[in-house]
């Protein structure tokens, strides 16, 4: 809204030609709005039903609790990820049909029934100390509506067990790769399927893995076309964007 | 197929049981050519009209251009990245209609029409260095049939240059961020957004950018869910990816 | 001593209104009192008020309440930083009016009253866990007489929450940045405003934000000018910069 | 400017208790104009005389000429870092009165006289290949009306140098310390005076320097308080920045 | 087997010129055999006696002794690597014949008698902190039926007792070389021998051994030419190549 | 000398047979020749007609050509690793029938026939960027008389293209990767066969690859027993170590 | 075994004072004399009443006071580094006027008094959290006979400390100085002094001192002559080598 | 000025033989001749015949020139280090009887006679590739006077050529190694002498070497007691130190 028009809805107004409402409607608009109030509104609409989601880490159980009880509410379905037991033993005080993986360290609460998506996503890990990271991703992944296919334990160097399970893979409409030490799973996963991968580097290894980087930097390195990254051990920010897609 | 089901099909097939031509459709779905040839058939179904992709980078003028050569026999649209002036000259002997983005260092042949796609990927930079790397994403998205809006040069230090084109960036389905020196442009917009952002960091910047490490790590690090990474400087994955998203 | 003292000593010798042995004690003095003595001198002058700062990671609860109980003697006040609770009882055992921030874990210990400075600056942070170093950094301002202004959990994620306090941290003399992850948030900030931005990454993230080298990465390539960085989690250090500037 | 404010202003409109023009005027302070077009304009105030600044890495010579030809039509000062020799020669082309550091590789045009500072900045240098950088600080100083005082080759190698000119670096407002290697001078400036000390690690050295992260470390890691730290072989930030607490 | 050679296959069994076991042998090294079932075939004709190996890093008490319980039915040789003391009594709940070696954290069940190779293997340390990592190796290639030759703490910093030790060295068909710290031994005795060394970093040693990364710079840089490297602490894996280079 | 003989010379001196300062002087040799001379003696058994090698790099063409000519003396094959053209030039004035492989640059000079291995080793590389260190290993193994296969531009990305060679592959006794990149191709063969690989990991590829590490760290963290590691581009490492292991 | 004795023992035989079986015995002792024995005895010669020292990191309780215990029948002094207060108790039961000091924890056995040096050598640290380092330095330097003046406490910080001590510092043979942080240090010493300057960089610090490789780059990089530098936290090699070059 | 001479200098003035304003004067140089001029002078007494340096590395042929024209009005000897050709050749031009060692990149103009020194230092290389760095430490100690016995080649991968030459290097007084690659060589030697070892890593090498990072790791984690390390390259350093060990 350039400087002519402000002037033509302030003139419109002064001459009755515009309600103050209607005025306020169209001022409400202006770019910062857009930004702001707008956003959320917007978002608000797209996301029915969808949950909100709490960082455990680094909150005490106190203050996981409280916000629990804040956003129930609201009514909303609640994601907490990197939970502890103790985070979610407060939490159980406040909400006692809350659910937890200790396996993901995530908390789950569903006040309202979300249809599932008809495509599905595939979470696949290399080995068995991945799954942590892929259940994450995985659970992430369902509280937001999302169908998913679990395929664990197919690395590379046994690369017939992936094989054998490649049909599931391929019909997924996005796959998450899950793999530490080298990590070369979402290279070879990328190579085979025609969809988008995105791979998770754990922080699975020993020595010369630091900590997920190996995995990290080969997953970057793919020269597999349609394989992007996200940060080491991140299963939420993995199985949020492969929702995301399986939903556009 | 186990042993004993490949003996049955062989005795049927000695029995007159079951045809040659049924046995060679069964034997053919065998896990092998699900891997291999099925594969290369499959994506040539998929890939019609799609352009085939030369990496340039570190072949010789004649390799491109042998390689060159031997694709237009096919009829194919070509793709070459990473082509130096001198490769490119190579390839305009074999293929004078061949044309050449000097920024992007990008070859493009196209022999056969491509539908374009309804929908748009948005291709954003934070300054315009990053334009190159841009241009490479965006040259690839383009060739793989993908519409492409470009808004350059809207970097975090004037941050206002990026809300005034929000809404054409809120309406793509896909969106590319270019971005070297701090890269914190792909978190901005994966915050303002709800599409997926991929992120490419780029070689952009002196010192403590270490050749894009420092653009990466804040990407990977991103707090704006829905954004993944690409290797530094990788506009082509970039723009492959996104393509294949936008296609979903 | 400048010119003139150094001539009125030698007059003195001259003129035996101060003898040799006098004299030599003088001049012995010399070299350190401009190096030496005289900065301390000048400190005290300038720093009428200000307290003493005991860093307190590495040293025994004992040796901190000897250094307190010392100080305590010359009755000024008393910055602790990185405190532990079993440091603070020690201190507490010496100085029961002592104060203790489990959070920042700081001591403080307030003898004086210091005037309070009219104009003030602003610690801001991207999330609720770069708090404690944020608080750090708010409370060694503050007992340095520092007026501050906090402005937590405003990070590029959800970046309508940033705008809707710029005006008081436009209002700032300085800004104070503290932030983990991507640390995008001093850019953001520095591109919005015309005021030294002092940026403080975090050690908040995991993966691939290396304890804070990330942040502290995104911090030092920013594209945003007046923006400088300090060491990761140095809350203090950005207090007392923001105070010494503040102070100009 | 919340809801109500909005209608209230709305209703004086219609009431004829507010002109158009003052409504515009108010409106005009919306939030997001505060962020951008607002922005640019009490920058503009502030900044009278002000030079534009153009980063002329990875740009042609046409570019960076095109850009000062613009400019200029707007009548105000211009600094061009990171400039070549043959950059300069184009822009020589539009303006034959521009000046040219070949050590700092900067680009000077004065258009306006700007009010020069009453106070000063030291900049000071480590040794003589730290120069260009802290050429580089000080030329962007002085085209933003900063006095400057220059102390170069006064490294901790040779500390009585240092000392010797420790009066003028003490009564400046804001220290800017260059250097290389080791870096350790930033420690010990910082320990020595009572002001802010910006340090710049450079490049400057061979071998575990590291292309100037050495220098970085010991800077952040400075044991002295005061100190800050902008990129490597930044000069600009630094006199940028030091210019805007000079300023304050 | 192409499409013609696999018509031409069934034709000849349908005419009777082929037996259907002719058929199958024929068909069983169709590539997806060769890769998955006929793999496990060929290993299980080699590896007849041979372990299997659980990498007990990341599992619990209960999913070790779980996987023990079902190999157990199988009759096969067990090694587990890097298993507590807590995994072990687990295991021997389930396997009171288990052994531990504390040293290693290796348990080892014997369950068929493996013919012991003729030629040997050393292993060789460079100190006596290497020796957990260097036992890992040594029960790994016993039990995968190589006789080994234990050489401890022979360091260059006293490089006379290596050389005390060389005949017995020299003998060897593959030597294993540990060593953490600045890691030369293993260039040292690549020098001194003819046979292919195995370098193990350990991840012994403080500072800027970097948990093992010095060490492993120093052994991938080796001027000694028949030196190759495996990962930090991986005494398995040196173990096993070095039972694999033994046998061949 | 052993006990045998140092007796038989004790024996001779007691005996007369010889003067006490021969005995000084065979006595003399003694420790040396157990370390020094000895081994190269050693060495020249068991090394008929092996090649002397020349590091090139680093040395000018005329010591390049200087060090040839001595050892045309000695009539030995002649291996020149990492030498240009013009280091070439100079070889072949002194002796023009050396051959050079501009790929691989690497100087070959056949004054003896070498019996070929029965046994051959394989040399795979991921792309055709590879081949330039893979042929640094394969005309190293050749010129140490090793039967080499290669195997070239298999790479993860088309894993059908791997799975079609994998029978020569198994038939190897050693196995060589070479991989820039991801670096994936070493796990994944080695996950196939059962034979010692020796991975490569090349300098090939562009951002995160840093040079080769990324493919450094995936072949270290290979979650494939049987694979070690040489460094980043060293061919003739891989070579020589699979020669060396050929042989056994 | 010199010449001297060679040739007399040969003599011996010839004369038939020695049987060729004691020659045998006497001379298979060579090879290692030379290098093994021989550098024993010459450093029996040179070390009188020097102490063995024990590394106690990594070895348990039992181990080391087996090691001292054996120790004891030599009657030698005994120093222990990195011994835990559990490792020094082991030690008391075997030898109950054995010492420990726990800042350094480093045990001491005086069994024979030892020349203390005339000259000394001079322990300088940054701060006090430098001082457990320092100590295990002026410890170890004590036991070896090497008088050790000790300067706690000057870093840059506050460079008049420093000063004050200059000439104690000056006239030492060596100066170690132990810092963290950001190491400056050294450097400022070795600008000042004549002397050789031992540089430990420490782990003391946080953020970006990166566990102490922050001061070791400052104290590679110093550009001040004469300054070299040992592992992070090595005080004993600091020590040691300062007294070997005292003694020289 | 010492005790002596300020008593001296007041008594003067009291007794009228100094007047005021030359008292002053005296004094006035006080403060820096303790720090500064001092320290010079100090130096030109132990010094007598000492080269100045000058380090050419980022200062024109003309700047060196012109140094070097000034030192040469003191009569002093001249050493330039890292001096190019054509640095050469304008130094040449002001003093034609200035020598350059092409290989190590020294200019030296010897003005004075200097003693040289009884005892020698030895300086060693692991590979001739490393000889330009030890001929920058063995010039520099050569023109300061020190008696130098150069090693060359004696590299791990052939240990008797280093035991060949033992007898030389436990002589010396002080040894230098310099290596690159893998660098083990430090410790080697530093375990078979008793001798400060100084540690010069050297750039030589590729890949894992990292400009000499693998070699300085090495280095400063040796296990050899009396091994202290100088910079990457660092020639003058180790020669310069070395000198002055030496000459105690």
């Amino acid at each position: 809204m350039d400087l002519k028009e402000t002037r033509e809805l302030l003139e419109k107004i002064k001459n009755g030609n515009l309600t103050v409402d209607e005025g306020i409607k169209k001022l409400q608009d202006l770019p910062f709005k857009d930004l702001g109030y707008a956003k959320v509104d917007n978002h608000r609409e797209l996301r029915v039903g969808y949950p909100e989601v709490i960082y455990c880490a680094g909150k005490t159980p106190e203050q996981v609790s409280g916000i629990v009880s804040f956003m129930l509410t609201k009514g909303c379905n609640i994601l907490g990820t990197r939970a502890t037991e103790e985070v979610f033993q407060a939490v159980r005080d406040v909400c006692p049909e809350a659910e937890y993986s200790r396996e993901a360290k995530v908390i789950t609460i569903k006040n309202k029934d979300m249809k599932t998506s008809d495509t599905y996503i595939a979470v696949v890990t290399a080995g068995t100390s991945d799954i942590p990271v892929a259940e994450e991703a995985a659970i992430t992944a369902e509280i937001f509506g999302t169908k998913v296919e679990r395929i664990y334990d197919v690395g590379v160097a046994g690369i017939h067990r992936l094989l054998d399970r490649l049909d599931v893979i391929r019909e997924a409409k996005v796959i998450i790769v899950a793999a530490g030490m080298e990590g070369a799973l979402a290279s070879v996963v990328g190579g085979l399927v025609d969809k988008p991968v995105i791979g998770v580097p754990t922080s699975v290894g020993y020595g010369a893995s630091f900590g997920g980087v190996s995995a990290l930097l080969t997953m970057l390195n793919s020269c597999a076309s349609g394989v992007s990254v996200v940060n080491i051990d991140n299963g939420f920010g993995a199985g949020y964007l492969a929702s995301m897609i399986n939903r556009l």
